[in-house]
């Protein structure tokens, strides 16, 4: 089935169903059942079911999902996605936390390179790679063939900056600045917003 | 309206608008027009009226919003959630990044204290807060009345952790380690998981 077809909120849940599985193939588990693969995904078995079919994988009734296809097939849906060079823009406190974060590269994506209006000012130790000024961006993403960006600037910069990455041939952003990104509609922007994601849980505490 | 009928996502996007508000309040903008806040939060402004109706609010045909009165409400719904103490679990890469992340306690949320299994290994240079080990957890959540956790830990212990985080009385986590967490209906859990939102956006690359 062709890529565009499968909804954003689906591919993300592509994600969470393949490292589970992964997990079970690494530990020679043969089979696994809807219920149990929707329950270590947070999802409901109905909800799994539905999202697999999008690439025509129908589990047997009473034997569930074959662990080996099942991981094969969400990887190459998914496999596509990974080894992406990423810039890094506002190399501040967040920004250079996440450059020292390996967590990133373990998954396929590299931060190639970081830029700030203070090329000097990354904090915390040595970093591996450099903080470029902000007029070397466009022409360092057009050499590298760079598609994605994650963005820590500070909100009141965040649009000018976007405006920026689009114009070099930046097509995603992932988004820690607390404003909403207003970006054309071929780019893709997700948004991680930390603070809003504790006020969000405190609000439920009794 | 009582709390707990705002479902979960209504309440982030709340949180959304009362940052944009906010920003319009401390310049003295005096009415905001749905299709202006909701363009500035990334919603449909169908999406905005239905939200603010929960709290009775409701624009003036042709006027909009008052901004001063939405700020008010909107802050009287969240506020409540700010200035609570937070601890965060696993002071490894990723961890030790957050404890130096000025973000959270710029929006009312302090990190009071973090945890880990080697409490001396925090890394990148001077700390703030104390990194102590598991077996303080248990009373330092109970003489703190902390009921908030952010979760920096591998995804092969933070089920473990996770059960001692919800014993010593933590009612909302912030995940982000790679697993999807099992706790009981009492405990609210959020999750960020950094490398899948990189995966989901290089998805929709061209």
């Amino acid at each position: 089935m062709a890529k565009f077809v499968i909804p954003r909120k689906t591919v993300y849940r592509l994600s969470l169903y393949f490292r589970i599985v992964e997990r079970l193939f690494q530990n020679r588990i043969d089979t696994v059942s809807s219920a149990a693969l929707a329950k270590a995904a947070g999802v409901k078995p109905t909800q799994l079911r539905k999202d697999l079919t999008y690439f025509g994988q129908f589990g047997t009734r009473g034997l569930g999902y074959k662990v080996e296809s099942l991981e094969r097939q969400l990887a190459s849906v998914l496999r596509t996605a990974r080894f992406q060079p990423v810039i890094l823009v506002g190399a501040g406190n967040l920004g250079s936390a996440l450059i020292h974060y390996d967590g990133f590269a373990k998954e396929g994506f590299e931060i190639v390179a970081a830029f700030d209006i203070r090329p000097g000012r990354a904090k915390g130790g040595h970093l591996k790679i450099s903080i470029l000024p902000m007029d070397r961006l466009k022409s360092f993403v057009s050499e590298h063939s760079v598609k994605l960006a994650i963005l820590t600037v500070p909100g009141t910069s965040a649009q000018v900056v976007t405006n920026a990455l689009v114009e070099a041939g930046i097509q995603a952003i992932l988004n820690f600045s607390t404003i909403i990104l207003q970006v054309p509609s071929n780019v893709v922007v997700n948004n991680v917003n930390l603070a809003i994601e504790l006020e969000n849980l405190s609000y439920f505490i009794t």
